[in-house]
């Protein structure tokens, strides 16, 4: 048994709240180990949109414990041919389908160690064909929150999925970027990174504009903005957000998800 | 005290997120077992639907380890004539309003028993008429997972009150069932379980039809569907669903529940 | 190092449940004390609603055992001049901005203890200056939930903000009210009081109405109401509440936050 576990097990899904789905895979992670503490990250993900559970797992992973157990459970493949896996890495552990949710695991700076959960004696008896969130990720969840060791479950993997993510564009000494995500607050995230804007910039001030609006400098907060007007800043993810001080960007300016913004040295 | 005691509650309510009603009984629960570990089954059924509460229970208590104490409150008439209940069974401990919340758990296979709860020293002081979920079920419910008996709560009682529930009927070698729910994947749940099916059918191919659709086979997994086309599984309830591969049957062919279903030999 | 820490958290946030930021202040509290029991008693407070946050809290605080920190991240200016700040009353400890969320706390009975929030220290390195929730307040929580002294965060403070929050009138031997809040049952909760409603009665009947509408008794709970029609009862937070028995009194009468209602005698 590994002696790094923090026995806490976090869970990220698309299964919302209105359902029983949350509630078994719970209770079937507590069965294999009564005393894991289990933090909801979120069960509001769209229905199968990897994508934004690869994004969401980026983002709060890094902040919990070493020895802490990451399950994933967005698969829209859920019995077929996508493999069940566990991945390891930086002190953390993963365990979901092989389907791009482990995007920014895999693409960290590290060392990845993955194995594929093969070993049925830890799975609920007779798995379901629908439903491996509760009949094979939770046992496994709930056996590595006990310190078991991820070669116990299956043999080392490789090549695991990622999900594409649209990288911004340079292109004659403009950055093209757009909108990925609206947060619940209507602020905006594009896929520009603090460093890719950085390299643009070199210390000079740019530009960000889009469709009918356009910001000329970036504010440190969303409190500095101008009542009703687009401000830019850098978000908690590291990103370029658009956004709104007292409002919402989504709906003042009705930006969206797609959306395309360049950004030029001013 | 009992031995058995899993040192965990879990919660299912209609209380909603948006108020502090769950968070309230929360405190209510650890004021007495500041060690018990809570967990969120959901909080969103529909207001008063005692129906729903008892197919979430009924789907989620088994996965749950032996010892484990589960609040239902979903409680139209608090503060009336319905008597505040406890009930044990199969090692489960079960807390809520005698009005139907616990219908699958008196009709499972074994000996239900059961104890109104009346003595007033557990509960807080004095207890509000509006609210027993936070005043009566929260402190009963810390005191069963520190191991209390729940003979100590109140006498013996029997005659719990059930929920209806529509069963499927055959009749002139048809079997005639209904959509009772839609899950947040926009998967319809009907009424026939995987037993009544395979009654009818005695390994022949069956055809199950509504208004405008029709479907003559029974898939493993949502993966295996046509993208579009209306399928037909049994999910992880053990019901029979009608679902759309990388879609939402409630949305794309208009379904809801009460609409009626069909089942036939081909 | 204090011996009265319960080792329980609770969160009030408007940061919604589709984001990751819930998740990620939840690790940050508990990579500082990895045994921590983390209880969400809202994340749907309405983006920016420092009145709504102040209000949950209210209603939830003392009911959870003394030693229970609680965390209230409802943080508009985030970033800005506003301080962060512990507070301790009544043996409970308090983390958040110093923007109105505490109000409750210190009108309450009982001497008030503050400090403002200064030990960088203590910070997530660097600090975002977007997301104090995780990168200030849930480190300073995880550290007080384990016992240490909120002296050592920094230096004692007063002058805490208070929310506007808006107080009946009595008028020419009237009291003039309003609707404050829906909840998610549709029940309407004025800013009548059970004291402030008694002085006006003094054990005589009063008439209740607003615009269309009018209540001649007080019920003790919601299932005395006659099907369909509006009725009043004190509900759990010890405020008048507009209900209507098995229905919305929301959306069947179209009452909303804001609407006034007079309380006369008969």
């Amino acid at each position: 048994m590994r002696k790094d576990a923090s026995g806490i097990v976090t869970l990220i899904t698309d299964f919302g709240l209105l359902d029983e789905y949350a509630g078994a895979m719970k209770g079937a992670i507590l069965k294999v180990n009564p005393r894991c503490q289990i933090i909801d990250v979120t069960h509001q993900v769209e229905p199968q949109d990897v994508r934004r559970a690869a994004f969401v797992l980026r983002n709060t992973y890094p902040y919990y414990p070493a020895g802490t157990v990451h399950m994933v459970v967005v698969d829209p493949g859920v019995g077929t041919q996508r493999r069940p896996v566990i991945l390891h890495k930086s002190g953390h552990y993963f365990v979901g389908p092989d389907n791009g949710v482990f995007t920014f695991v895999i693409s960290a700076n590290g060392k990845t160690e993955g194995y594929e959960i093969t070993r049925r004696e830890f799975f609920l008896s007779p798995p379901s064909e629908t439903f491996h969130g509760r009949d094979i990720f939770a046992p496994v969840a709930g056996h590595l929150s006990l310190g078991r060791e991820p070669k116990r479950f299956g043999p080392r993997a490789a090549g695991f999925a990622r999900a594409e993510w649209p990288r911004p564009r340079l292109k004659g000494g403009k950055l093209l970027g757009q909108i990925l995500f609206s947060d619940s607050f209507g602020n905006l995230i594009t896929n520009i990174s603090r460093e890719e804007y950085g390299l643009l910039s070199a210390g000079r001030p740019l530009r960000i504009k889009g469709k009918g609006w356009r910001i000329d400098r970036i504010h440190r907060t969303y409190g500095q903005g101008k009542t009703g007007e687009p401000m830019a800043l850098f978000g908690s993810s590291g990103l370029l957000e658009i956004a709104v001080c007292g409002g919402s960007a989504k709906k003042d300016f009705g930006l969206k998800p797609g959306d395309r913004l360049i950004v030029t040295p001013l």
